[in-house]
């Protein structure tokens, strides 16, 4: 019989009472007691133990995103977000006492997004009371190494304009316990600079972990950024063991180590008495490697509160029975209210700069092969990162329109991808195949946004309707796949090529675009011709595209285009220029595009460059000898190899193997690529083109533009022979003539270069045991080193791994193989296959790395400036005009800034994105710390006005990083430190932006970040 | 903070209306189609889908009781009973259209008991509304080989109080869904006569299903009453697998096989088509199998729901989208649903008599085994099961004082012994120590009690002090541990021997208590001497003491008594006697009690027995050649010997092993205990004794009592010998000359006998695959063999497997040592050991049986009559008397009854309770079936005013069996069957009891249950 509804509602009242009193269910006592800890009631005199109920919830690993939130494919892994956040929410609410913190948003906001809004309203008063407290709030717990801080950025600024706009609440606390090392971005920059208070990890080197321990000084004052010191410090706290409860805490429904609290005396194994005998124990171990008497126990784990009364009600018990035998002091906390108690306790902390990395777990297991792990991914990542941005920006070039925010289809998948198990390549085979597939469905969506909103721009009238696009754009241009170039072009219908330019400032770079034609005439939107060369498209890259044309898009491509048309394009800044290919109407037209051809080595030594740079290869060996610049005047001996490690299968003293996570090489001693290697060099007008076929595997092309001062190396890596079961991780390594003391310099995710000096840390006595992997660190911009006269750079476009093993050396790893997995949890070698139907290749990755040469002193400007155009490169759209019809093509340049405004050479936009409350969300970032280049590290201006040209802004709010707060209302707390004040220059920052001038100041390494209306 | 109380308040007002809307959290109309569900809301023209959502939750097996309740010991399973029912309430109270079913009392009433009153009242809401329905209802699911009926009622009315008490609700089904076969009482008593309308249950045998299958005749009509047909039916539902969901829609949290329904459109994976159509199929595949378009899925399985929103979520959805589809209707149900919808159609069902036994799940796995798994843990369940009957009975002699309900104390304990897993002996060896612990720590305190009221009855003032118990039992006087008899008796300090009898008729039995003196007389309450006997205590009996005592008692017993002493003693029905043990006091007194010797066989033929039964036995051999009896007449012919059959390890075609569960002989044919077997009898006026030492590990005792109808068989078995690694299962088996038909009888659960016919079954053309295991059948009371001229009989102590293999032979299994597992989870070999120190031996069991031939036609007296006395023996209790002392005892006789009433022999007093609400439950049986007896099964009268003498009955009122609901109140549905209505002659049964007269009559078979007001 179904109940009638007063009975249903008496049954609901009844509800009410119970959630009220439900503690009693334990005791009055636990109740009592309980209320005590929910207001984070501390007890002065006693140890006081935090207890943090947590799920650290992977988003996507084992699994995807969404079997882990669904619980679907258990038999991975035995994980259900739905069931955490459903079953947390009952449990809070049943008793007020009772806190929860929630990290990843990407699986909040999925959950919130199917509640009802009574549940939604439930949640609501949960966090205003501060029982369920945000902490971290980003999409994801983001990976520190292999992650570009505008990245690390974008996804915790989804994350916490959710939290702000539905419960008015900013995050106050960095919650990275997993990632496997932490940046020094994430101190300053991701943490201060959002306004967090505190940041919380487990994993930090074992030595450096247990210096610390026996110091007490596992919880610091983080000063990530050399530049702004104690103005951008935050408290951190490094856990003594790892993010789950101590031993026999854990009270995970079924499973196997739990030990519930049984205090029914009218049952068997009654234990109270053990139980609080084992957390006073566990407890006083922990404040003996603690500063202040509050110790933070992280109640929770992988994937945990399955059903979390399984947790609560243990936890009630042990408060309950933990206080009333009075030892020690238990309660439920939150990272805020600990960090709170901590600062309360007005102790003096040690100060740590720079980072945590390499992180290692023992001695032969240093985490330092996913800096490379899955290139290629790392890659498309990195892509679509550069992409987003400038998509964001023709959306708001574009303005509110009918086309909606089109660039939001790809927030969720960016976001999910900055996970510490996405872009770090850490994850399983079809996880990051779910990573790829969101992405490139998210992708798309943005790019036919792009494609109408550039057919707008570019349009007479200017209207946008959704449904007509003109343009196409070519993901797979690396591989020479672009249908709209390759197709015929004729005297009446023309390629048109738009390039959008990003960065704030005008730009000419190079255009390479498949073509079959090879007498072909391109033409800026002036009308004149501009210079252009053909080079004939390679074996290796026709056959990259069959095979992966094939398998990533299921197009079967029969003939390879016949030429890579380049010529040099030349845009404003935040804007766009059009040029037009063309078949000359005239027979025997004398095309500016000449076919290069290759040039056989007359000599020892051949020298290509058809600029002022140089470099020498010998004809013999294929060896590059030098680079070499007129202008500048540099020249140095420098030779560049591929080599490769065999990865470790463990030996009989250690079974630690190389994996995804972990470089272990099989030797200290790479494996060289065997030389000669011969030479194929091809000249033309705009680029001199040096091909090198390595090894059977091992492709390269070196390019020197015309007017460029570094090379362009493309190699092309894979499949890697696995037919003698070795497993192979491959570097390319330069090794210059340069005496560089151990030292060399490497990026903290795109942003600060920190010094690395090899075989040592700062912060303890280094004991070395793998020379090679315990000096390699993540690159995500680029690493130099220097001797007294120059500096040698790499830039790379896309996470790496890279280190200087020897002086005047620099290697990055490019590529890895393994055939065994690391014992890290994925289970699975990192053995990556493409497969055509039945045809299995193990992966090749193709990417590019550009070395430049200065003189010492001199090579920031080159790595800051040119490594935002690696970053943002040209967004290409391509449109096949029949010159017959309608001339609908009418605005071929133009510039969302004032004529002739540029930014300046230290300042970049990172961000421009309309949000969906009405503002625009503005980002502006100088890209020098102090100190670094005489010329670009000062203060920097930006004219708003200028910036936005014609549009108007009505208003304008700074606020902190992450946009939920204004800059104004931010509060920092004063921490005391070991040695006492900092002694180091107060930093250069920008003052407060006068609304009417609207000129924003920009000190070294500053970010700003502002919210506008138009 | 601590949210203030306001916003406490809130937070709880939201929660209400989350309750009453949680619905919309999947869909609007999902919770419109779920309330339709909740309506019970069948749709008559598809195929109804009935959800059952359960959890079979064993009352100890792979862990112990209270483990599975908190949760602990999970590396043995996962299994927390707490979670199971906190977060099924939970579940319930989010939406009204969700049902669960809740099984076991065991765990129920412990966790009711820790409910605040805010949680209690949600159940409570629960519960009226129909949600939450309680089925079975007793305190476990108990067994239905090895259990006594009584045991059954006790554990079912101690269930089914509670739920009266708390909720007001009478369980309607039997949910008898993991036992191992299913009895005939079951059926009528423990099910029709319960007031159940019907019974569900997974387990048959595998080729009883498959016809069943075919013929769509899985559900039933059951008469399993001979006696009583058609008016104690009862509609059985067999499940066409288990009780288990189909495949793939199981649900449990974290469980490897859960296929989420996801219905999220904006996440990956969206799969509701295909669980749709899977459901379907599901469903149809059901249907096809069975009658009316109603079928049950039982959603759940052992120990589920550790988090119920996981069922429930999907369940919900499937729901929704099952049901917009179409194609069928699923909606939320219980077993009562489902039968009234089942009873609706109007179908006419196969009838099925008798019972499911053997039941076997394929070729050569007969769950046979189990019938004799652990015959000591059988036995001391028995044991307690007729002392708690008789300790009931002086609860309610000695009156409602300040002793409290003191056999309350056994409740507990016995209603979980009679789990499927506990008493059938198929728990892990910790959790039968642990049934073991619970009766012991149970009975002590009963016994204390006991102790307590016989000082109070006996003493000349009867007023009762808590603390004073002047009296002693001896729970170990089967292995002669009995320090009170033992203790030295002198002129002035005296035995007490109390003997409390709790059957209706006067009784005259004999006692053996062991003692150290050979000079003792016996003196009645009258001061007359009686004639006693002594006999030596064996090696055998000194040896097991020794080691028994100790391991059991952890007392060191260096000196064993010398002398069995026995003696008559006459006891009027519900009363005691006393017998007074003195030293004489003159030197040389001639003892009556000479002490009895050996006596050496004089010819080839040994005859014994001091009364008119003899028996005789080969001088030669040892073996029994003939029982024979003067005054009946009866002379047969009959052997009796040990053999065993090898245990089953598993062979090539089939890895089937034998075990706890399992019999599976190696081979039909058992290994014979080798003879000759040397003979040594001991003669005296009271009792023969034939001891017989078959091997070094079995020891037999046959004894003849000098006015008993029966031998009494005490068999000696173990340590079972191993070191050959061979597991042997060891039998008794008697060979008479008799041409038996292949027929034999067997008792179901201590009440009705049944034919058993070997190797045929009626309801299906067996397919003989194990002659011996499936031929066995579980006797709890006794089994016996007819030709045209005897009646061959044996009843047992505990519970048996036997069987008849070849005809006129008898066997019974008495004990099994095994070293494989046989694979249904229980993960260990039924390998019973025993420690002292280090030193471990074999379990040896201890037991008796009794053997009667009478001529065709009156065997049943004895064997009913018999029967009770051996289920309901003497309760002794011990008394050390300083004659010096003030004369405390003077009450040395008495009856409950009115002097010379008595019981007729047809009926017995199978429960005589004071309960907690200030009624007495009395339940009245009669001991006969329908045609059993000429002159006992007739309708048989009870004059109460009679039985309870000098108390006046204020008010009495008859009800269902376990005294939940008036009689007069039961409702029975009424079934159309195939082949129409059933031509047996109406049962004889008593018409109701006149409140003046108080005269209870009993057909054959009748129960009646009454609960009285003095």
């Amino acid at each position: 019989m179904a109940p009638p509804v007063p009975v249903l509602l008496a049954a609901l009242a009844a509800l009410v009472l119970a959630a009220a009193t439900a503690a009693e269910a334990s005791s009055a006592s636990a109740f009592a007691v309980a209320s005590n800890a929910s207001a984070g009631a501390v007890v002065g005199d006693k140890l006081n133990v935090h207890l943090v109920p947590h799920s650290h919830d992977d988003v996507g690993w084992l699994k995807t995103v969404d079997q882990y939130y669904v619980g679907s494919n258990n038999s991975i892994q035995g994980a259900c977000v739905m069931n955490t956040l459903d079953s947390v929410v009952d449990a809070l609410a049943r008793d007020p006492a009772r806190k929860f913190v929630v990290v990843e948003q990407a699986f909040f906001q999925r959950w919130w997004a199917e509640k009802s809004p009574t549940i939604q309203a439930i949640v609501h008063k949960l966090v205003v009371s501060g029982q369920l407290e945000f902490i971290n709030g980003g999409w994801c717990m983001h990976d520190e190494a292999a992650v570009h801080y505008i990245d690390m950025i974008d996804q915790t600024t989804l994350g916490h304009r959710m939290i702000k706009k539905q419960f008015n609440k900013t995050p106050r606390a960095g919650w990275q316990i997993d990632p496997f090392g932490h940046s020094a971005i994430q101190a300053y920059l991701l943490g201060a600079e959002l306004g967090f208070d505190s940041v919380h990890f487990a994993r930090i080197d074992y030595q450096d972990r247990a210096t610390r321990k026996a110091d007490k000084g596992l919880e610091v004052i983080w000063r990530g950024s050399r530049t702004f010191g104690s103005s951008s410090q935050i408290f951190t706290n490094a856990f003594p063991v790892h993010y789950s409860p101590p031993d026999g805490f854990s009270f995970e429904v079924l499973a196997e180590d739990v030990i519930p609290v049984q205090d029914d005396l009218s049952l068997f194994d009654y234990n109270v008495q053990e139980r609080v005998n084992d957390f006073v124990a566990a407890a006083i171990a922990q404040a003996n490697v603690t500063r202040t008497n509050h110790i933070m126990w992280t109640m929770g784990d992988d994937f945990n509160y399955q059903y979390a009364e399984s947790w609560f009600r243990n936890m009630d018990k042990l408060v309950q029975h933990v206080n009333k035998d009075g030892r020690v002091h238990a309660l439920y906390s939150t990272p805020s209210i600990y960090t709170d108690a901590k600062h309360a306790s007005n102790e003096s902390w040690p100060v740590k700069y720079d980072d945590y990395f390499p992180y290692a777990d023992s001695s032969n297991a240093y985490w330092t092969g996913y800096f490379t792990s899955r290139p290629t991914f790392k890659r498309y990542v990195r892509v679509y990162s550069g992409y987003y941005l400038a998509a964001r920006q023709i959306e708001f070039l574009v303005g509110r329109s009918s086309l909606g925010l089109f660039t939001s289809s790809l927030e969720d998948a960016m976001g999910i991808a900055q996970h510490h198990d996405a872009v770090s390549g850490t994850a399983k085979q079809h996880t990051t195949d779910d990573y790829s597939k969101r992405i490139a469905l998210g992708a798309s969506k943005v790019e036919r946004g792009v494609n109408t909103a550039l057919t707008c721009l570019t349009s007479s009238n200017g209207t946008c309707v959704s449904s007509v696009a003109k343009f196409s754009q070519c993901p797979l241009l690396n591989i020479s796949y672009c249908p709209s170039t390759e197709e015929a072009i004729s005297a009446t219908k023309h390629l048109v090529v738009v390039a959008y330019n990003p960065l704030g400032w005008e730009r000419s770079d190079f255009i390479r675009i498949p073509v079959n034609d090879g007498n072909l005439v391109v033409k800026s939107s002036d009308g004149s011709i501009i210079e252009s060369q053909l080079v004939e498209v390679d074996n290796v890259t026709s056959n990259l595209r069959k095979f992966y044309v094939k398998a990533y898009i299921g197009i079967s491509t029969d003939k390879p285009p016949k030429y890579w048309l380049t010529f040099q394009a030349s845009v404003p800044p935040m804007g766009w220029n059009s040029y037009f290919i063309s078949r000359p109407a005239g027979a025997g037209y004398n095309s500016t595009g000449d076919v290069s051809t290759a040039v056989s080595p007359s000599n020892d030594t051949i020298e290509v460059g058809p600029g002022p740079l140089k470099m020498s290869f010998s004809s013999a060996s294929g060896q590059l000898k030098r680079i070499y610049n007129s202008v500048s005047g540099v020249d140095l001996p420098i030779q560049q190899s591929f080599l490769w490690y065999r990865s470790s299968e463990g030996d009989t003293a250690d079974s630690q193997a190389s994996g995804a996570y972990i470089f272990r090489p099989d030797g200290n001693t790479p494996t060289a690529i065997s030389s000669p290697v011969p030479l194929k060099v091809i000249r033309g007008p705009l680029v001199d083109e040096v091909h090198q076929q390595f090894s059977s595997w091992i492709y390269q092309i070196t390019r020197l533009y015309k007017n460029k001062e570094h090379a362009e190396v493309e190699y092309t890596v894979g499949p890697i022979p696995v037919d003698d079961d070795v497993g192979k991780e491959i570097i390319t390594r330069l090794t210059a003539n340069m005496v560089t003391n151990s030292t060399f310099y490497t990026d903290s995710n795109g942003r600060d270069f920190l010094k690395r000096i090899r075989n040592y840390r700062e912060d303890w006595d280094l004991q070395v045991t793998q020379p090679v992997a315990g000096n390699y660190y993540p690159v995500n911009l680029g690493v130099y080193i220097a001797d007294g006269k120059y500096e040698l750079s790499v830039l790379v476009d896309r996470a790496v791994g890279a280190s200087s093993i020897q002086d005047g050396q620099l290697e990055i790893m490019l590529h890895r193989r393994i055939l065994k997995d690391d014992s890290r949890g994925v289970g699975e070698p990192l053995d990556e296959v493409v497969c055509v139907d039945q045809d299995c290749q193990g992966l090749t990755a193709r990417g590019t790395y550009y070395v430049n040469v200065e003189k010492l002193g001199h090579g920031s400007h080159w790595r800051r400036t040119y490594g935002q155009q690696v970053y943002s490169p040209f967004l290409l759209a391509f449109y096949n005009e029949d010159e017959t019809s309608s001339k609908s093509y009418s605005v071929a340049k133009a510039t969302m800034m004032d004529a002739n405004y540029s930014l300046p050479d230290n300042v970049a936009i990172v961000t421009l994105q309309n949000l969906d409350d009405g503002t625009t969300l503005l980002r502006l970032a100088h890209l020098f710390q102090a100190g670094e280049d005489p010329v670009y590290s000062v203060v920097a201006k930006v004219d708003l006005k200028k910036v936005f040209g014609k549009r108007t802004i009505k208003e304008l709010t700074e606020t902190n990083l992450s946009a939920n707060q204004k800059k104004s209302e931010m509060k920092k707390l004063n921490w005391r430190v070991v040695g006492g004040t900092e002694s180091g220059p107060t930093p250069l920052k920008g003052g407060p932006v006068d609304s009417e001038a609207l000129v924003v100041e920009l000190g070294p390494m500053e970010i700003r970040t502002f919210l506008l209306r138009f």
